[in-house]
C-alpha cells in the first residue's frame, strides 16, 4: 500500500461498528455525508466488503444500494464507484463506458493499464455481473477499425514476462514506422503488434523506434486532423508504456477549464489504493500545482471532501 | 470419466512400480515398446504425471526425453503427444500447428471445442512454455482475413453461461445471412459474431439460421470454389455447435485413403480421456465400421497397438 493515498486509522474498527455508523448516517431525515465520508474513504477494499457484509447481515438490505437512495449527484457516483472492490470497481466502469455514451478511451484504460492477469479478472467479473461478455458489449457500440482495435485489446491474453526479442523489436518498429509514414494507422500490422505482444516487448519496440526515427511513436502517431483511431492508438500506447503518466494527463484535463467529473472520479477511485501518490507527485512536477489544489478549486461540497480524502489530503 | 476409452486397472499400481516398468522396457539393446504400451496406455493425466515425476525422481533423467529417443516414427509422436496432461498438450499441439507447417485447423479445433476456462488454461501453459502468447505466433504465420479471425478466436475469453437472447440470435442469423448472400465471409461482423458470443448463444443463433433459411449455416458456408477462409468459418462453427460431430469427420478423413497419421494420433489422444466413447459410437452410426477397424486397417505396428489401446480395444 505504499504507493496509495488513503489513509486507514490504526486500529481500524469492526466491521460491524463501521456498519453501525454507516447506518446511523443514513437514517433519519438528513444523510449525515461527512461521516459517510469519515468511515468508507478510510476502508481499503477488503474493509469495504466486510463493511457491506456485515451492514447486510445486521440490517437486511444492500448497503449499496442504501447509499444511492441517500446520496446524489457526483459525491452519489464517487462513493458508488469506490465502495466495489477493484476488479469489480472495473468490471462497472467498463460497462458504464459501453453504455449510452460510449467512451472508448475507458476501454482501452482498462484493457492497456491492466496487467494480462488483472484484465482477465476484470472480464470474468463483467460475465458475472452481466451475463455475457465485455467484447459483446465493445462490438455492439463501435464499427470498423476502431472496434477492431477495441476488440483486440479487450480480447487479448498478452504474455505477462519479461522476456524481450531485440530483433523483434527492431523489425516492428520498422513495421510501425511505415504505417506512419504512409498514414495507415488502421494497418492490421499495428493492431496485430499493439493487441498481441507482451508490454515488455512492446516497450522494446517503442524505445527501437525511438532510437532509429528520433521521435516517440506517440508524437509520431499525432496528427494535425482529428483523427479518431489514430487517438485511440495513441491511447493505447501510452496505457501500456508509461500509465503514471497518461493518468498525470487524464486528471489535468479533468480539472481543466472545461471540467469532466467522470474522468476525475474514475482515476482518483481507480489509483487511491494503488499508485495515486506516484500521479500526484508527476502531477505537481508537470503543472507546479498539487493535485489536492487543482482538484480543491473544481470541486466543491460532499464530493470535493471526499475526494480530497481519497487522494490523502 | 464415463465417455473416456481408456482403461486402467484395478487396483492401479504406483507410480513407483510403473515408473521401474518403464526404465526396465528402455534398459539394453532394444525397447519393450509393449511394456510401454502396457502401462502408458492405461494411465490417467494424474497417474501419468505422478509417473513422470517418479522416474525423474528415482532416474535423475526425464522420461519424455528418455522416450523420445527410444521410440520413432508415428508410434514416438503418439506417445510424447499422449503422456502430457490435456491443458500441456493442447498448448504443444497448439506450437507444432503454427511451427513449420502451419495448420489453422488445429488452432481452430483448440480455441472453439475448449470451454472459455479451459481456453484460458492452454494459453496460459503456452506462456509458461514458450515465453510469449499463442496469438504472437498464429499473427506470425498467418495474413489477412484469415488473420483477424484466427487471431479473434484464439484471443477471445467468452461468456461461459447458458443465458440467450433470442432477439440477438434471429438479429444476427439475418447478418450472417446478408454476408453469405453477397459470399462475403470475410465480414467484420461474421467475425465478430463468431469470435465474441457465447456458444449457448452462437447455438441459438445457428438455430434460428436454420429455421428462418431453410438449410444450415455449415451448408451454407460450403463454396463450391475452394475458399481458405469460409473453410475455416465452417471449421469454427463446427467445432462451436457439434465437436463430436466434427471429430468423426476429422477422423473418417484422417484412416481414408489419403490417411493421417497426425491427425488420427491429435484426435484420439486429445478425446481418449475425454469423450472418445461417444466420438466412437457416432463414427460407428456413420460409416457402419467400427473405429476399432478402421484405425486397425490403417496403421500398424506398435503405432496400432498404442492407438488400439486407447481407444478401448
Amino acid at each position: 500500500m505504499t504507493m496509495a493515498t488513503i489513509t486507514v486509522p490504526e486500529p481500524v474498527p469492526s466491521a460491524a461498528e463501521d456498519a453501525e455508523r454507516l447506518f446511523k448516517a443514513c437514517q433519519g431525515w438528513g444523510t449525515d455525508e461527512k461521516e459517510i465520508i469519515a468511515v468508507l474513504a478510510h476502508r481499503d477494499a477488503t474493509q469495504r466488503k466486510q463493511i457491506r457484509l456485515a451492514y447486510e447481515e445486521h440490517h437486511h438490505e444492500n448497503l449499496i444500494k442504501r447509499l444511492e437512495k441517500e446520496l446524489s449527484g457526483d459525491f452519489e457516483r464517487a462513493v458508488y464507484r469506490w465502495i466495489f472492490d477493484p476488479i469489480e470497481r472495473e468490471a462497472i466502469l467498463a460497462n458504464i463506458a459501453v453504455s449510452k455514451k460510449f467512451d472508448y478511451q475507458v476501454i482501452i484504460e482498462i484493457a492497456c493499464v491492466n496487467s494480462p492477469k488483472e484484465l482477465l479478472a476484470v472480464k470474468e467479473a463483467y460475465h458475472a455481473r452481466y451475463k455475457h461478455s465485455l467484447e459483446e458489449d465493445v462490438a455492439l457500440h463501435t464499427v470498423g477499425e476502431l472496434r477492431q482495435l477495441l476488440i483486440s485489446l479487450v480480447s487479448t491474453y498478452r504474455y505477462g514476462g519479461d522476456e524481450i526479442d531485440v530483433n523483434v523489436a527492431k523489425l516492428e518498429a520498422k513495421t510501425l514506422q511505415d504505417a506512419i509514414n504512409l498514414q495507415e494507422f488502421n494497418h492490421g500490422e499495428v493492431i496485430r503488434i499493439l493487441s498481441t505482444r507482451s508490454k515488455a516487448q512492446l516497450c522494446a519496440t517503442f524505445t527501437c523506434y525511438k532510437d532509429e526515427y528520433g521521435i516517440s511513436i506517440t508524437k509520431a502517431l499525432a496528427t494535425d486532423s482529428p483523427n479518431e483511431f489514430a487517438h485511440a492508438l495513441r491511447t493505447a500506447v501510452r496505457c501500456i508504456v508509461a500509465p503514471h503518466k497518461y493518468f498525470v494527463k487524464v486528471l489535468q484535463r479533468a480539472v481543466s477549464k472545461v471540467p469532466d467529473e467522470d474522468a476525475l472520479t474514475r482515476v482518483v477511485v481507480m489509483r487511491a489504493e494503488k499508485d495515486l501518490k506516484v500521479i500526484k507527485e508527476m502531477f505537481y512536477q508537470r503543472t507546479n500545482v498539487t493535485l489536492e489544489h487543482a482538484v480543491g478549486k473544481e470541486t466543491s461540497g460532499d464530493y470535493k471532501s471526499f475526494l480530497l480524502a481519497l487522494i490523502g489530503n
